[in-house]
């Protein structure tokens, strides 16, 4: 039966600074690059026979990926990196700092935008600083201006279908480098968590989530790699 | 006309230790490493937009590209890895230290396993310390026993032929990170090379050769772009 890895990027430059981030491409920090190596450790520990990677298009999940896979021996396993695995498009707030946010709409207004299944942020404007209409890593591409959790479950569930199912159906050993949001999103969907309780769902930084499936590909066993880092999981479905 | 880059991995532990390395996975050194983002700082200088990249098998070749990659912001790009664009299989003296070897087998008989074309070094005995065949990056493909320039060449043509030269023939510009001889092959049938001379055409590591083919993948330009440390380079054909 095969193996599925999910892992969040470490800590990112936005992260420390406390900014909406979203698909702009803050790089990973040094304390972000040692979770990813440590990430890659665990990995390793669990002895799982890795032979294909999936990463978004963002240098902090692709960079967790490849520090991974350092620690790994594995750097020469295949990675498809691919905008359907990006974090969810924060809209307006890309760049703007979480607390100042908070104090010109409100903790309630924010803790809507940021915990809420369906309500998306406002969104970006064309020709702002955190615009990337043009950025030649979206050509061909229509960058949304804003996602909530269900627009990013509705962009990342035809890529797994499409791409990384087949994978798993073949029953080779999958990583998935991803962001909190895109991750929440397959959880969701691998754990059938309802709309009102998955916003709930914490998946911690650089600790890979092991899930085993089954042939049709529905969880029969998960468990955080580092147990005192772990996060409540969703039953199992 | 598209643009091709060379780049030739930095400094690995056995270039350090001065042993016979070929297919045998030794990692960057830290002064590699080095190399390698120097290698991306001039490839980003070029302003030229590269949308594609190609890697052998082996960590340092891969690391290299990783590295230049990051250094270029350009972590997204596509890159395929295949062990065509492994180094020369050194076969028998593989994990030797190159001095130790010389007072051995004379360095005569040296020169001509490192120097001539088409003579192969002795084949690694199966079951030796630098046996692959039972690595998983070579699951399915018939590692080989030694090989020669010409052997080597035969190996990487075909990838060229299939794999890079129709992303090239798409008008896309397209990095190649890969080893001393896997490259040296290409240049011989890029530059159209004679076999007498094309052993002693030399690629500096780390340094990235960029090329302008025409449309029928003819080079019309050519320059490493440290050109401090730059090599002769073959006549345009």
């Amino acid at each position: 039966m095969p193996m599925l890895a999910l892992i969040r990027h470490g800590q990112s430059q936005w992260n420390l600074e406390n900014r909406f981030t979203g698909w702009w491409d803050a790089d990973l920090t040094e304390k972000g690059e040692a979770e990813a190596a440590r990430a890659g450790a665990l990995l390793a520990e669990t002895g799982v026979d890795f032979r294909q990677a999936f990463a978004s298009v963002q240098t902090r999940a692709i960079r967790t990926l490849w520090l991974a896979l350092t620690e790994m021996g594995r750097a020469w396993l295949p990675v498809t990196k691919d905008y359907h695995l990006n974090e969810r498009h924060y809209g307006g707030l890309t760049g703007l700092d979480k607390a100042e946010t908070a104090a010109k709409h409100g903790d309630d207004q924010v803790h809507i935008w940021r915990r809420s299944y369906d309500v998306p942020p406002p969104p970006l404007e064309a020709g702002s600083d955190w615009d990337l209409s043009t950025d030649p890593r979206y050509d061909g591409i229509d960058v949304p201006a804003a996602e909530s959790l269900k627009l990013t479950l509705e962009r990342v569930l035809p890529y797994w279908t499409s791409d990384i199912a087949p994978v798993l159906t073949a029953d080779t050993n999958t990583l998935i480098a991803a962001h909190g949001n895109s991750l929440r999103a397959l959880v969701k969907h691998l754990f059938e968590v309802p709309d009102e309780t998955i916003t709930g769902v914490e998946i911690p930084t650089g600790n890979p989530l092991l899930i085993e499936l089954d042939a049709s590909l529905k969880p029969v066993a998960a468990r955080y790699l580092d147990a005192e880092r772990a996060k409540p999981l969703p039953e199992l479905p």
